[in-house]
């Protein structure tokens, strides 16, 4: 790639994430740079597209010098809207991030950061999600902003297999490198805690923990964190079981 | 098995769509059931989870007789709240539809029926997703309920391999047969339609075809559907590029 390269920048924190800003002054030095991101945050809203309500996208104030949209829809119809209407061209890239907290193991198919880099690389548009072990609104982003410049670098000059994205996690504080992982197996067990609103009636909120059924794998992309490594599994979109195929054509009907 | 399973249905279309009335009819001649759908209908949901919203989930008039709730979450909520609170057991299995329309190939990732059923097996509950080849709110299902009386009475007989669960689509009219296939290479085409509102400003409608990338393969869900065969694809929730991995451990960083 002789030219600068075109990047889409988004996320699923919201527009005014701090993790966003920091994000697109690492993609400034590789390229030129649009942003779209949700007006209000989108955890949660993995690959979750909007069917019943119209979708609003208008361009708000630039962040670093660069053109700013917010919408109203998740972060996968903001990818949608990005490629079929508001860019007059395709990104070579989507970067989504950088989240506050991780996206490791199994909450892939919950992060809505993650639901951004996957709806880009169905589109044929190598894409990359980041997150940082650090849910706080101010946290520090000077050692994750490293490893986002290294593992953009390297899809740069290695390109990414069609239709895969990578699910790249950092640790809080200085990581001791970056591991390519696989997802752990593992579950959220959920405790949601029983309320009483001030009319009587019961709500839950979902809360709980993360159980990890393979607390020793070594090449699991928790495992890597743990130990203070940054994590990239490559993540595709084919989620057909193929063992269990050959299992199944033995069934009668 | 020898004492009858317990069974929780579920969809995405809604509380009211005939679909799950006419899933919970076959469901009863199988076993114990209890319903949790949410109360408007939460098509295109994918996995997405309630994080800024409290939860509720109340009782309502029975369907077909059985215990049956209505909840304010996605598809995924109402099993996450079903499994932790509002169900006495953990159900045997989990089945989710009957959709109102597709959720072939990579339909898979947006559709909130596939959610509930995903999020099931991620707990170790066998799931299946059951969706239809006709959008109508009054779709003919009776040919589908065959299909799923054959496929739940196979996953009975025969079990899922731990952590999958199944992607079932069903052609309108009388299916010729069923078919285990895999995930259909392709993606959804986006036409966005441009509308102005009352007061000037544009919005979006998200539309648009599906574009299959290989429509002579004789394996895949939708070559069966097009053939009027139901498909059956086993879905696994480890996203990991395995073949990747094994390129990207030459990245230097």
């Amino acid at each position: 790639m002789t030219k600068k390269p075109s990047i889409l920048v988004t996320n699923d924190d919201g527009i005014h994430a701090k993790g966003l800003r920091e994000l697109v002054e690492v993609m400034k030095l590789f390229g030129r740079v649009d942003v779209i991101s949700s007006e209000v945050a989108m955890s949660g809203k993995g690959c979750g597209i909007t069917v019943d309500q119209p979708l609003r996208a208008i361009p708000v104030e630039e962040i670093h010098g660069v053109p700013t949209y917010k919408c109203n829809g998740t972060p996968v119809d903001s990818v949608k809207l990005s490629f079929n209407d508001l860019l007059d061209y395709t990104p070579d890239f989507v970067v989504s991030g950088i989240n506050h907290g991780t996206n490791s193991s199994i909450s892939v198919i919950y992060s809505g950061t993650m639901g951004a880099a996957i709806e880009a690389c169905l589109h044929g548009v190598p894409a990359i999600g980041f997150s940082l072990d650090d849910y706080s609104p101010e946290a520090d982003f000077s050692k994750a902003k490293i490893v986002v410049a290294k593992v953009f670098q390297n899809v740069l000059d290695n390109g990414l297999a069609p239709y895969t994205c990578l699910n790249v996690n950092i640790p809080k504080g200085k990581p001791k490198g970056i591991k390519i992982c696989r997802q752990t197996h593992g579950k959220w067990v959920e405790e949601f805690e029983k309320r009483i609103d001030p009319h009587g009636r019961e709500y839950h909120w979902l809360s709980g923990y993360f159980k990890n059924f393979e607390e020793d794998a070594t090449e699991t992309d928790i495992y890597a964190l743990k130990n203070n490594f940054a994590s990239i599994v490559p993540v595709k979109v084919d989620m057909t079981c193929y063992k269990s195929m050959e299992e199944l054509k033995n069934w009668t009907f």
